[in-house]
């Protein structure tokens, strides 16, 4: 395996040009789910599958299979993959890093003379991140069945779209939602590969990590409703500014993960809109999305159950009304350590020094663990950078995270 | 003058038209400065104007002039006047009851037989609200030169767009901006109709107030900029969270307005954005717009100092580069006694009791009280609601005021 013939020039030149497909001028990168960019670059990606030959299966969510038939395809199949949608004012190598990386990994192990004894599948998840509607990893939860259709029918985008209309806009509305869940055995195992969006590999110079586990992420929404009224006429101790509320719930979201307990806690409030938002005005709703992680769960538990008791607190306090749901509350990811070895093996093969890893941000890989054995293999990207238009891998880091993804997909193909 | 035929229902119809003209559905009023809502009303009025028989004249920044000549044209003109322009969310009474009460006031004297002997003119000024620019009374600060040309050209809305381009948008590019600012002594005397937004006349049961003061308006623009990155990956104590500086700014600026130790002291942040908006990642950047008004000019300009500082604090304390600047910071305006007189004698002799009051919203009246003697006739307003869509005062109480305007201003136009 040493010697596949891995083009990083070519692979380079493809992100370059899907990092092109963006709702915002270079070098932003923003593709929000369903948006006219992120159908564009849909159909680029699976422009370059059909070049590489292969079979193009798409759900009713909008979750891409290409398929690299194997030797026996009753099989269950390895699969590997990632997600091409992007927040707004991103980069262009999270979860591309995992899609274009594949095809390349899939392209050179076609040309090394390859056949595998299980088919590969390539997974395009629809959108792992969460700007859309409030909820990441929409694609692979439904794909797990972590998400109920009821639930997913009942989600719905800041203009108050709902996932039925979008993806109805987006061309899928013809496909049954019901089909989505995969079958069990679907997959024998499952291995993305992603930048590190974390400052570890390149801090120790390590060219690849390998996770062992992903840290358990969880998502509120608060909706907050005051008075509103003039700025000029409504005299202070009058008021029920429900942006005021808002700003002291960011501020005790901050400290509810400062005093955890523990440094692996983050909390994060990254939407915060006000109504009307006039500077004569005083705001009578706001709109909070907070997101909070930690490796460990009795922490993160602790901090999220800490948030709400501020919540109630604060908008009883300041006569706000207010509405907090819980989107989305995860347990941790626990890794294969059999796929893990797999990735040892094919660092050490390629004489590439593998680290043993946790995943702060979560991944589609977090609810594939739940249907089929998982890891991810990590690449190191400049300074920890990601979500941001100066995230940055470059060339020879990548091509070293392809190798190793095609070595280890190569054996997971030829075991039975 | 106690039979002066002001047709309450004709006025209430308009005002319920005129509402209907918006950007978002009804009951909400949203009329943006040059929006195409702005630009239909506008069209709206004139007709209206066109239907009474009045000359109408505008000048490059949108500002309408409408002037029922007196016999002697070379006397300086008696005004009125209001806006028509409405922030997001808002009702369908500010600024609107002193322009088409205006053209019903007018209606009404020339019914009633009455010659001016001095022309009338009825000013609607392009937005006094300062939801586009920041800046509030952009056309009565340009029509007494409390604004420089220069400023102007500066302005910029929240897309990067330009006075200058928004105005030859909207049809006003072909008229000369050094023409806006009017000669001296081309007023006699000012008097604007307005809603009181503020529960001080609906609490009295009184029906009429006539203004003796404009408290003084200031308004911040805070710019901050922080470092972004992903939610999951950056740990709590790497942070440089713009949207938490700005928190904790807004927080600031309610606690100098409560201990200013004037009860008079309103301080709002009423603008609060934040990029990239996503709920997976630390926000890099924030954008304030904050209000601070009073009465007395020490403790306000007092309390400006405290938010100033605070700002600077904040940022150096979590690492947040900030611009701030001073959109405006305007003195108090000082009514004219004369003029304060000849509306408690029309008060008087329709019958009518008025209060003596100040104003805590300010008005186009800050600024034309620059240039000629001014004064304000306020109405009651429901709960002392304003900027929301559940404003209201009554057909009766407008007639009130309408008759009062009526009468003050026929006085004005025939003494010499």
């Amino acid at each position: 395996m040493n010697s596949l013939p891995i083009d990083g020039e070519r692979l380079q030149r493809q992100i370059d040009e899907l990092a092109a497909i963006s709702a915002a001028p270079a070098p932003v990168v923003t593709r929000v789910l369903f948006s006219e960019a992120d159908l564009r670059a849909r159909e680029y990606v699976k422009g370059l599958c059909r070049e590489v030959g292969l079979a193009i299966r798409e759900d009713a969510v909008g979750n891409v299979f290409i398929r690299w038939e194997g030797k026996d395809e009753k099989l269950p199949a390895v699969a590997t993959g990632s997600h091409i949608d992007a927040i707004p004012n991103a980069g262009r190598y999270d979860g591309v890093v995992g899609v274009l990386g594949a095809i390349e990994a899939i392209r050179a192990l076609q040309q090394s003379g390859f056949k595998p004894q299980r088919s590969i599948e390539l997974i395009i998840f629809t959108a792992e991140e969460p700007t859309r509607f409030g909820i990441g990893c929409l694609g692979s939860r439904l794909l797990a069945g972590a998400l109920s259709l009821e639930k997913a029918a009942s989600l719905r985008d800041p203009e108050g779209k709902s996932l039925e209309e979008l993806r109805d806009q987006a061309g899928y509305g013809g496909l049954d939602m019901k089909q989505v869940r995969l079958a069990p055995k679907t997959y024998s195992a499952f291995v993305e590969l992603h930048i590190e969006q974390g400052p570890l590999l390149e801090k120790e110079n390590i060219p690849i990590g390998v996770v062992e586990k992903i840290a358990a992420p969880s998502t509120l929404r608060v909706q907050l409703t005051g008075v509103g009224g003039h700025a000029g006429a409504v005299l202070m101790p009058e008021r029920h500014d429900a942006m005021l509320a808002g700003a002291e719930i960011a501020l005790a979201v901050e400290l509810a993960a400062l005093k955890s307990g523990s440094p692996d806690t983050v909390g994060t409030t990254g939407v915060f809109r006000i109504e009307p938002g006039a500077v004569n005005s005083v705001p009578c709703r706001a709109w909070l999305e907070i997101d909070l992680r930690d490796t460990q769960l009795p922490t993160r538990d602790a901090a999220l159950e800490k948030i709400e008791k501020s919540v109630a607190e604060i908008c009883q306090r300041r006569g706000i009304a207010f509405v907090l749901e819980r989107l989305n509350v995860d347990a941790p990811a626990i890794c294969d350590q059999a796929l893990v070895g797999r990735v040892l093996e094919s660092g050490d093969e390629l004489g590439l020094k593998v680290k043993k890893m946790i995943s702060r941000a979560y991944h589609d890989s977090l609810f594939m663990a739940q249907i089929c054995p998982t890891t991810m293999i990590f690449i190191p990207c400049r300074g920890g950078v990601s979500h941001r238009p100066d995230e940055y891998s470059s060339p020879e880091q990548i091509k070293n995270g392809v190798a190793v993804l095609a070595s280890t997909l190569a054996k997971l193909a030829s075991k039975v």
